[in-house]
C-alpha cells in the first residue's frame, strides 16, 4: 500500500477533531465535519478513509468511536509511545513540560543535555547527561527523539541519535536534517515558518497578484 | 508572478545555509551546496532562483553576499519584523525567550495572556493583558502573531488577532486554523508531527513496502 506523509498528517488531524467531537457528545460524524476540522475537502477525507478500508455512507456518516479506534490502530496509537528530547534549552524544556502529548499516547520519558547545570536525574521525567543517551535509549527501546540543540550541534547530535537506534527525529534546530533509509526526520524551523508568514503578509500589502499557497 | 509557500520555505532555508557558509568564510556557493543544505535537488535551487531573476552559472556559482542580499530583499528581511505572542504557557514562554530569531530580523516584541499571574509589563519584552492586545498591535503596526493558547481557546483568540489587524498567524494550538482572504495561517501541531513519525517508524518496523514520503 502506498501512503504519504500528508495523508498520515491528515489522519492525525481527523483523530484530533474526532476526540473533540466525542467530547461534545457526538456519536456520528460526516466527512464534511472532518473536512472542516482538517482544512481539506470532504472527498479528500473519503479518499483517505477508503485508502485504509474505512467505510461509511454519506447519509449515515461514520461512527465516531469506531473511527477513532481504527485511526488509532493505523497510527499505532493503542500503545504509549516513549519519546526522548536532546537539548533542554528553552524549546526542549517547554516540550519536556508540555502536557498536550499524554492524551495522544505520546509520553516524553527523558531529556538529555551536555550542560551539567541542567541535569535533574531525580525528576519524574529526568534530565540526564548526553553520555547516557545510548544506554537509556537501548534499554528502554526508544525509537522517537526530539532534537532541540543549537544549529552547530544539530548534525552531530542527530548522528548520535541514529547510532543509538532512534528511527524518527523531530528536529527543532534551524538546519535542514535529512533522514537515512530507515530514519524519518521532520524538520520544524520556527524562523523559516515566521519568514514564510512575513513574506506573504508583505506580498499581500503590496497586493502582488496570483499568490499561490499550497495545502500544508 | 505565481509563487507558493514551499518555494518561499526553500528560499528561507537557502538563506540560513548561506549565513552559515558566509560565517565559514565562503565567498562563492554553488546550487549543489544549497541543495544539500535545503534537502532538495540542484535543479530545484536553480529553478527557484530563476523564478526570482537570480542568475549564476554552474562553473562560477553565485556570490554569497549578493545572494543573501537578494533573498533578504525577496523575504522582506531588510527591516526588523515585530512579532507578538498570545498565550505565555510553556511553548509561548519558550518562544518569548528564544534568541534564534533576532539574527533573522524577527523580533518578539510582546507577549499577551489572560492570566494576571503571568503579566510582566516591566520586562524588556513585556507580557501584557490580552485586553491590551488590539491597542498594542494597532499602535505598533504589528502584522505577525504567534498563537500558543490551549486548543479550546485557539479559534476565539485567532478571531481577536485577525480583528486587531494581524495578517499572519503561526498557530501552535493543536487545532487546524484556516486563514481568511487576507490572513495567512501556518499550523504547527507538535502532536501530529510526532504521530507522523511514530507511524513511519512503526511501518518501517513492520517493513511495509512502498512507503512514500512527500518532500516537506
Amino acid at each position: 500500500m502506498v501512503m504519504n506523509r500528508k495523508c498520515i498528517l491528515r489522519l492525525s488531524r481527523y483523530k484530533n477533531a474526532l476526540k473533540r467531537l466525542k467530547a461534545l457528545g457526538f456519536v456520528k460524524v460526516f466527512s464534511g465535519n472532518l473536512a472542516d476540522a482538517a482544512g481539506v475537502t470532504s472527498s479528500q477525507v473519503r479518499k483517505d478513509f477508503s485508502l485504509f478500508g474505512i467505510t461509511g455512507n454519506r447519509r449515515g456518516g461514520y461512527k465516531v468511536d469506531e473511527l477513532v479506534l481504527r485511526i488509532r490502530e493505523i497510527l499505532g496509537k493503542n500503545e504509549i509511545h516513549k519519546v526522548v528530547i536532546i537539548g533542554i534549552g528553552n524549546i526542549g524544556n517547554a516540550l519536556l513540560r508540555y502536557k498536550g502529548f499524554e492524551t495522544g499516547g505520546i509520553r516524553i520519558v527523558a531529556g538529555f543535555d551536555i550542560d551539567p547545570s541542567r541535569y535533574q536525574p531525580e525528576r519524574p521525567v529526568p534530565i540526564l547527561p548526553l553520555d547516557e543517551f545510548r544506554s537509556y535509549v537501548e534499554s528502554n527501546e526508544i525509537k522517537i527523539g526530539i532534537l532541540a540543540v543549537p544549529d552547530v550541534a544539530a548534525h552531530h547530535v542527530s548522528e548520535i541519535m541514529i547510532a543509538a537506534g532512534i528511527k524518527g527525529i523531530l528536529n527543532f534546530a534551524p538546519i535542514q536534517l535529512r533522514g537515512a533509509d530507515d530514519v524519518v526526520i521532520s524538520n520544524i524551523n520556527l524562523e523559516v515558518e515566521l519568514e514564510n508568514l512575513i513574506y506573504f503578509v508583505n506580498v499581500a500589502d503590496k497586493s502582488v497578484p496570483a499568490l499561490v499557497t499550497e495545502d500544508d
